[in-house]
C-alpha cells in the first residue's frame, strides 16, 4: 500500500455555545476544518487553513499537531475566533443557531503556504464561496476537489457558488440544502440537477438517516450507524467528510467501489462525533474502534446470501 | 416450495379525497386492509374483514376479488363508507389530515367468518386497538400476529393498544408513531422499549428514509426506494406491510434472514404505491415488477466485497 495522500483543508475553526438535551457547554472546541482535521488525521496527513483570534488558546492547535496535522496554513490575526451559538431541542431535532459572530472570519484572507500547493486532495469546508474560490485560485489542480456549503450561501451567495460547483469533482451536502440548491423537495431530482451544475460525484447527507452516494457509475445508500444516545451532533457532517475523504487518502482512487467503502467510513466516523461534545470523542477514536464499527455497520445492512 | 400461508387482514376500507403536489384526486378508493390485500395478494391468499357503507360500490369489491382476495368478512351495513380527506404539501411532507368521517367504521363489529379463524397469519391494519383484540378473540392462535397502528390510538386508546401489543409477535409502525408510544426522541431507544411490550419484532417504517428491523437475532436497516416522483404517498405504509406479510407467508419460516428479505419485499411495494393515486399502480403490479425492483434496490445496497 502506498503512503496516503496528503488532504488540504480550508474551513472555520470555532468556539462553539451549544446547548442539547444532553447538556450544555460554552466555549468549546468547533469548525469545521477543527472537525475534519482531528478526524482525517486518522487516516491521511491534513494541512489547514484557516484562521484564529488572539484569544484562540495554544493548547487547542497542539491537539491538533500532536494527530500530526500541519497547521502551518492557520493563520492568528488581531481580534476574536468565529463563534456559534447553538441549540438542539431534541435529539433528531436540527440545530437552532442562536448567535453567529464571525469576528475574525469575516476578513479571513485565507493564504495558502507554499508546500500546501501541491496537495492531490482539497476539502472546501463550509465557509463563504468567495474564500473557497480563494483557495482554488492558490493550488496547483488537485487529484480530487471536494467542498460542502450551506443554507445561507446557497440563498445569499449564488453566483460565487456556482462558480464554486463548476470546478468540483465532489459536493458532499445535506439533504435539505441539496433540496434547496436544485429547488425541488425530491432529493433525487436534486440529485440529478446538482450533477448537472459540476461535480460528478455527490454525497447527500441525511443526518440520523444516513447518507446517499451518487457516482458517474452507481448509486449507494447507506444508514446511520445506530446510537441510543446522540450528545451532540455539531460536526457530525464535517467529520463524516473526512472520513470519507481520509479513505479516499488512503485507497488513493476515486472509484466507485472506493467511494462505497468511502461513504461507509464517513458513516463510521459521523457516529462518533455524536458521542460527545465537540471533538470530545473524535479526539479518542483509534483504528480499532473504526474497524469494529465499520464490521457493526456492515452487518445492518447485509441483506443475506 | 410449500403453498402460501392465508393472512387474514383487518382494517379500513375507505374513499379518499387526495391532493398532493401531482395533482387532486376525489373519492377514489383507500383504506388499510384494501392496500393491504390489494398488495398481498400478489404473494399468498388474503382474507378480508372489514365493512363498508351502501354507498360503495360493487366494482371496487370486484377488482379485489378478480385477485382473489377473499371477501366474506367484508360487511356491507347500512350508511356511508368511511371517507378521509388528506392533502401533502410537497413531496416529502406527511399527510396534513383534512377531515375523517368515520361513518359505518364507528359502529364497526368485525365478525370473523368461520373458515377465517384457523388463519396462520394475521395483519391487524391500523383501527381501534378494542377491534384488533375482537379480531384476535375470534381467532385460534395464528403462528404470526402482526399490527400498525396510529398516534390517534397511542395518545387517545393507550390501554387498549397495550392489550393488543402484549398479544403481538410484530408491530409494524412509522417512526414518529414508535417515538410517540416510547415517549423518546431516539428510535433505536424507542425500540429497546416497544420490544419490552409485547412483540418480539419491531419494524420501524421511516416513509422516503426506508425501514429498520428489530429482531431477536439482529437489526437491519434499510433505505426506501429511490423514486424521482412520489404522485401520492398513501397507503404506502400497508403496502409495506403486505410486501413484509406477503414474503413472510410465501416462506412460511419467520427467522431473521427471512425478516430481511420481507423487509426488502415491502420495501420493493411501497415504492409502487407511491407512482400513482389510489391503488392505480399497485393494482398493476407483476412478478417481473417486482423483482426488478428487488435487484435494483440490492444494488443500491451493496457496499462491495
Amino acid at each position: 500500500m502506498n503512503a496516503p495522500l496528503p488532504i488540504l483543508v480550508v474551513g472555520s475553526v470555532a468556539f462553539d455555545d451549544i446547548e442539547t438535551p444532553h447538556g450544555r457547554r460554552e466555549s468549546c472546541l468547533g469548525g469545521s476544518a477543527t472537525y475534519f482535521s482531528a478526524s482525517a488525521s486518522l487516516f491521511a496527513p491534513v494541512r489547514v487553513v484557516a484562521v484564529v483570534g488572539e484569544d484562540f488558546p495554544q493548547a487547542h492547535l497542539d491537539a491538533l499537531s500532536a494527530r500530526g496535522v500541519d497547521l502551518d496554513g492557520v493563520d492568528r490575526v488581531p481580534g476574536r475566533t468565529f463563534r456559534w451559538s447553538g441549540r438542539y431541542s431534541d435529539e433528531v431535532a436540527d440545530a437552532e443557531t442562536l448567535d453567529t459572530q464571525l469576528n475574525v472570519l469575516q476578513h479571513f484572507d485565507p493564504r495558502i503556504p507554499a508546500h500546501y500547493r501541491d496537495s492531490p486532495m482539497v476539502f472546501l469546508g463550509n465557509i463563504h464561496p468567495a474564500l473557497q474560490l480563494q483557495v482554488l485560485d492558490q493550488i496547483e489542480r488537485p487529484q480530487l476537489i471536494a467542498a460542502d456549503t450551506m443554507n445561507f450561501w446557497i440563498t445569499g451567495e449564488r453566483a460565487a457558488l456556482e462558480k464554486v460547483l463548476a470546478r468540483l469533482d465532489m459536493l458532499v451536502i445535506n439533504e435539505t440544502e441539496a433540496r434547496l440548491l436544485a429547488q425541488t423537495s425530491n432529493v433525487f431530482v436534486a440529485a440529478d440537477r446538482i450533477l448537472e451544475m459540476g461535480p460528478r460525484i455527490l454525497v447527500v447527507k441525511r443526518g440520523a438517516y444516513g447518507a446517499l452516494l451518487f457516482h458517474p457509475d452507481g448509486t449507494f445508500f447507506v444508514p446511520a450507524v445506530p446510537l441510543r444516545e446522540v450528545v451532540d451532533p455539531t460536526g457530525a457532517g464535517d467529520t463524516f467528510a473526512a472520513g470519507l475523504m481520509g479513505h479516499l487518502a488512503r485507497v488513493a482512487t476515486f472509484d466507485f467501489p472506493t467511494l462505497r467503502r468511502a461513504v461507509l467510513s464517513g458513516t463510521v466516523m459521523a457516529s462518533f462525533a455524536c458521542q460527545g461534545f465537540s471533538l470530545d470523542r473524535v479526539l479518542d477514536v483509534e483504528h480499532t474502534d473504526v474497524e469494529a464499527r465499520m464490521r457493526e455497520l456492515l452487518t445492518l445492512i447485509h441483506p443475506g446470501d
